[in-house]
């Protein structure tokens, strides 16, 4: 029902890029938990899986390809012993998804050793690295994280704590980052808070994590959200809030919201699954179809499929069945499947789309290449008509914030008009959530939305629908 | 959505068996078809793969334990060329999990070459593998793939298809299997038709599978299922049928509707989506709850959740949320964590639950243990009250025809009373779907069941519910 | 130094097929002693390697493909539990080294459980397996094993003792085989001896192996050899021998000696080392070369060289190194190196060989590819003159008893002249040693050889040199 | 025959920590002659392997843990496609025998891309590190590679040639190392020459090899020593020569020759196995013993035994035999076993050996415990008499300089006189060749030693058995 980034098959979704979390928890297995939270997190990222533990006297990491479960064993999890830990799952384009930029990245500085896990992307890494290049520094892999641990290293005069305030003001970004020392553990947010990251407990244990789910797998309790610009210290001494620096307007990534997270999680206080549906309530309000049948493209339209079902008074039915056994296959499909694969993943049953007239609900479309196959394989399982609403606005603009978009050219709703891509993808009728309306739903949650009530709806950052960018973006993209 | 048969942690429901697809294709990738007709059907077996082709001269066979993407990669595909394959995925009990036992079965005999995979089982096997032994037969595996082979090779004077006939007087139990030589494909149902077979047709190519999804994902268009009792033969000529054994009363099983066949598979002339939200349906008008929300354990609970649904008018919510990427790990949990070891697998959204009057709907209820965790997790959650209904009757006898339940000790409602099973998972109220209710859901699909249509309604194996066994079992069970 | 079956790089000897152990042990940790006994017996065959272990109640069974070190892990024999073993290691031709024909064989028929591991060939196991098929037997591989289990199966009125008689009239051939009950272990070789079996004690636990070898390994000691056509039978009555056939004259492999048994074993009385030692006087005093160093092919040429340097008086040096962590690479090497693939394995000392006169010694020439090769070396190294002896006669015939030959048209000395074979791998002279100065050595070990004592020579199978069969082999051959 | 590093089973000896190679050859495959040359090294380091290849604009790298067949396989080496490759094979101590660890080590810097392959021990890497610290460098390895790394990216005024040089005069110890940009490759060897390094010719190509065997295997040809103190540059302009230090006392590595290279290597003009057949002369001219046989502890022994017994007279035999199948393996002995895991290993021939009076001869004695046993099983076999011969000094003080000596306290001719060691292995009598015998064969190879011919004896590193360091040693020793 969440969202899925879909390694496995070729998919049309933006992909999150990391996920991290922290356990400081003497006492405590923390490389156990630590694996574990990673596991409720293994939507945010599947091409490496990373475990750091400290024990006061070194820091010690395992670090694997693929998912938690192909990067992990027993015998891994069960040596590392320690009071602290820090893990991290990564997705990454083809490219770098080299086994050398698998985090957390784990160092030796003059102040010791230290392990990085880092959620998000710096706009200003690219110089930040050529200066540093420039006196002498040394580069092990292409990793932002890396970026930030010279950084730290070059404060020889400062306590750690004050290094990463200064750096603060040297990166520029979204970033969510958590540091482990031999001893202490350091949760970082960017200023515009564009990544989440959440503060939860377990008896006398202290955990952060990207999304609030992972407290769940845990038995955890969710205790607050770090704050935008803040830096959390965890330690003997107990836990320690440093302002790193001023808050700017928040800007925190619209699009957990609308396909990255998972919906049981919550995020800066609003629940993923309620504002999933308060989106589909909107769509109903804003687009009305004489039909038979709502159905979602599962797993992650299913919410706002329901909002709109509940809204529109239209049954809701779930008339596109998923295969729960796909995983990566290595083995090619023979040409007349290939251009049929979606069949591998996605099945409509006949019964109950035949002869029906069906508004089918996906939570945003990127390429538009999966939409054409899910609608032609409807036409031919008997559908009469097919309405396809989208629960956000077009995606136009890439994202420099941490989620891997295609390139702007790639971008369907970049380069066609909603007239060209309904033609394209074969629909007879194409809507999208207003941006307005996203917002409102946003601020509102459904019963309230539907109220009309106003909130400040600037508190999100909405880049890749309409190309305000909240952080200055590198002036020659990719 | 649909079932699932939760290899990777410990789940609380009945067990399918076997999973088989025959390809006869000359001038097509056989192996590559059966090999995503497998993956069609991996729901119904994950403990072992295997693929055979013959090409005329000989037969090779791949197979390998674990999943079929474990089991096989590209090169092992590539390699195996010829007009006729067989594919089999297996489920088994712990004990016999061994790879020895995987299927298909090759053999040599007088014949020539021969490969059988078999969904089912026999009830006369031990008797059948006893009397063979003392004329001098050798088994090397534990299955009855392995008698129905030995058969067929002591029938020395007749033809194959006289053989087969001659065999299907000499078994007893359910079976679906595919038998394939050099240059012919046999599928072969018992006279019950207990066991789902069917035929579809790609091109030139004919196809057989356990199950309908099959065909949609190869493309392959449904042709008719398989009569019980009868022997469908492929070759040069064509397709041939023979009716090995006049047809006592059918006895399909009821259960493959219920939760193990996949939904968008229709077996027998049903649609499994449809069958299940009948009984959904069906379970509203024979148990009315005052409720604000109806939420299925999913996936499998779905259907029959909309159905209660629709039907009941109180608004459906997807309230459970389910880990997309949960397979099988080798790390044990904290001790902590071990009695919460579903939150690995599901986690409640607190936003929906929270004070809310819950229909919580589930196909079955085998062991109960499952349930008593899902309920103590809404609870935790803030559930107002909790009212479990279950799409079938009690799970009250063990079943000899292919499906693994448990030790009939261990079936719940076989030693104890709806109240105290109500009381041992802690829920507010508990209701099971009657037997007549089933049946007319099954008979009439929503609508006509509706009306009260009656239909004839003895053609389905309900043993499981009733202890009414159509084909005679062992005497002395496990 | 002693021989290698060289899987690794494309070699030119012959192959032996096969080694097996047996362990009766009660109170032993029996698996983990079959282990290193196949450990010491792993120049027998490289392509598989299996264990079962009975423990009065059944018979479990492991078996991988490759190295004894790839097929087994610390778990894999630490869960065989019992007091019974029988190992297996495989040698086996391309086309039939498939995992299904991986030993031991391990059955059930009406006796209970069986286990069989055998060395050796069939000569009529085309007929017998077709005479069984058309009675109705079934056959899961293409071993003569499985030939072996049904005919024992078949004797349905006989004790096992009986019965393993009764089949030892029924097959021919040169077979050495170990046969385990859950509660019994069988030791039978055949009438001719070709293949070497021998008994061994540890304390209280008796063990039967192709080489003594494997008795040094496991701190056990020889008792004495099993003899042609003789049955024992180890239970917890103890050791039992039963004389199943008339003994024919004795016609062991005296291959066994040449190549391939280790020469730390004893077979039938007679060292492998101190054979070949002999092999290399007798050549010295068959064949004078004025030369300045004698060198052997590594490594098992070696103890036939230090014969000749003794004999002849002229120095032994180590003129050929061998990279001794050559293992299977998958790696194709250049164009340029394929041509001198023999440089991965062994090198000239430049400064040993340079200027020199040498006499090269190897135990046998197949098919002479690599001996051209390292001649090639030799002289690019700057030999003055090589003169190459072998100490064996020419091998013109195939074996059928268990040893893999190539087939006739590449055994080189098949189809060429000494003189051609001389010319073609380019030495200045090339000598076998004569069948009679073999079968002396064989006779006298080198002191009573020197002095020219007789003793009957008729005792060994010659037939690879000579072409004299002393067991019937097949009409066609391959 | 020669030395092997022996890490499959506790062995008693020294081991060379590293091997490397460098290709320059545009046209050609050279991640495929790196491979191959690698496999020529690999006595030099089983613990992990790895190549990287630079290809004008960037350099890829693959390494592996385990032996080289392990980390490699025919896809990883045919998709590194460039001009330039450096190579290494690497073992390390326990501690640090991590995958981060693995060279080359590829690294990003202000100049662009480098990879370094190191062979060697700084002694000053400690201080140097902590400099580097001090002044903001962060460390991810604990090599001194990438000390060396560093320190080359601080010279950020200098080209890469001027920084190679400076280092050179920043680092103290041991070392030949490969360097390798986009488009350069350079090779560097330490001021006293301590390891060894030199230059090949394949056609156009340049290969610069830890031994000249490597070259064998290549079919390259020999062209002459890296020079102490010198820096190779090839590029395409040709190769370079630059003397970056005057030249104080060269100190070879004398244990390369009594153990650690392979006999077929020359290095620095001598060649191996002659220098060892020489020691083994010289041995026979110190210590005279009445005695049946000479003896090696293969294979390492073998060239030292065969020249005592061409010194002496005594004949040479092979009476210790070494399982060439041994490899890792993870199997437990028994207790039983344990404490004759030697017989793993190596197997006495008893008619060899049952006695006789053996002049048993090894290159060197670590800890003792190996020979102890070797002793035990020749008693056991019945050996009247054993002499251990040692063809080098006492290895009395740890190494410094690239080899893993055991701390001092664990060699036991630290703590113990020879008197007291001869007991400890329990021989008839003990003998060790003199440093004097050593450095004579050394300098004259066996025919002019003989004649007493003095050449200047101080040209190699003794330390080991001396105590004399030629290079400062750290302070504190571990």
């Amino acid at each position: 029902m969440f969202n899925e980034a879909n390694h496995e098959l070729p998919w049309d979704k933006l992909k999150e890029e990391c996920g991290v979390i922290g356990i400081y928890g003497p006492g405590k297995d923390v490389a156990r938990l630590a694996y574990f939270g990673l596991y409720a997190l293994q939507h945010r990222g599947q091409e490496s899986a990373g475990i750091a533990v400290a024990n006061n006297r070194e820091i010690v990491v395992e670090k694997g390809m693929g998912l938690l479960t192909e990067a992990f064993d027993e015998a891994k999890v069960s040596l590392m012993k320690g009071h602290i830990a820090v893990g991290h799952v990564r997705y990454s384009t083809t490219g770098s998804s080299i086994f050398g930029n698998a985090q957390p990245l784990v160092c030796r500085h003059f102040r010791g050793m230290i392990a990085v896990a880092h959620n998000g992307n710096l706009t200003n890494a690219a110089e930040r690295r050529r200066n540093l290049a420039l006196t002498g520094a040394v580069f092990q892999t292409t990793t932002d994280t890396e970026v930030i641990v010279n950084l730290l290293a070059r404060h020889t005069q400062s306590s750690l704590e004050e290094a990463i305030m200064q750096v603060m003001t040297e990166i520029k970004g979204a970033y969510a980052f958590l540091l482990m020392t031999e001893n202490k553990l350091f949760a970082v947010r960017d200023p515009h808070g564009v990544r989440p990251l959440c503060l939860g407990r377990l008896q006398d244990a202290y955990i952060v994590a990207s999304e609030s789910c992972a407290f769940d797998t845990l038995g955890a309790t969710f205790v607050r959200n770090i704050e935008p610009g803040e830096v959390v210290v965890i330690d003997e001494q107990g836990i320690t809030s440093l302002k790193a620096l001023t808050r700017p307007r928040q800007a925190a990534c619209i699009f957990e919201y609308v396909y990255l997270a998972r919906p049981d999680s919550d995020i800066d206080r609003i629940n993923v699954y309620m504002a999933r549906q308060a989106m589909g309530r909107m769509l109903a309000r804003e687009y009305k179809v004489a039909a038979d049948i709502v159905m979602p493209v599962p797993d992650s339209g299913t919410p706002a499929a329901l909002g709109y079902s509940l809204e529109s008074g239209i049954p809701f039915e779930e008339g596109l069945i998923k295969n729960r056994y796909v995983g990566r296959t290595f083995i090619q499909p023979t040409q007349e499947m290939r251009d049929r694969a979606v069949r591998l993943k996605l099945n409509p049953v006949g019964k109950v789309v035949a002869g029906k007239r069906i508004v089918l609900i996906d939570d945003s479309i990127v390429r538009g290449t999966t939409s054409k196959k899910i609608v032609q394989m409807l036409r031919q399982a008997g559908a009469a008509e097919i309405h396809m609403l989208v629960s956000s606005p077009p995606v136009t603009y890439p994202c420099f914030y941490g989620i891997d978009t295609s390139r702007r050219q790639e971008l369907i709703a970049a380069t066609k008009t909603p007239e060209e891509i309904r033609r394209m993808i074969g629909v007879d009728s194409l809507y999208y959530l207003s941006q307005e309306g996203l917002l409102a739903a946003m601020a509102g949650e459904p019963a309230e939305a539907a109220r009309g009530v106003e909130k400040p709806l600037n508190t999100y950052c909405t880049a890749c629908f309409s190309g305000e960018y909240p952080i200055e973006i590198p002036r020659q993209t990719g």
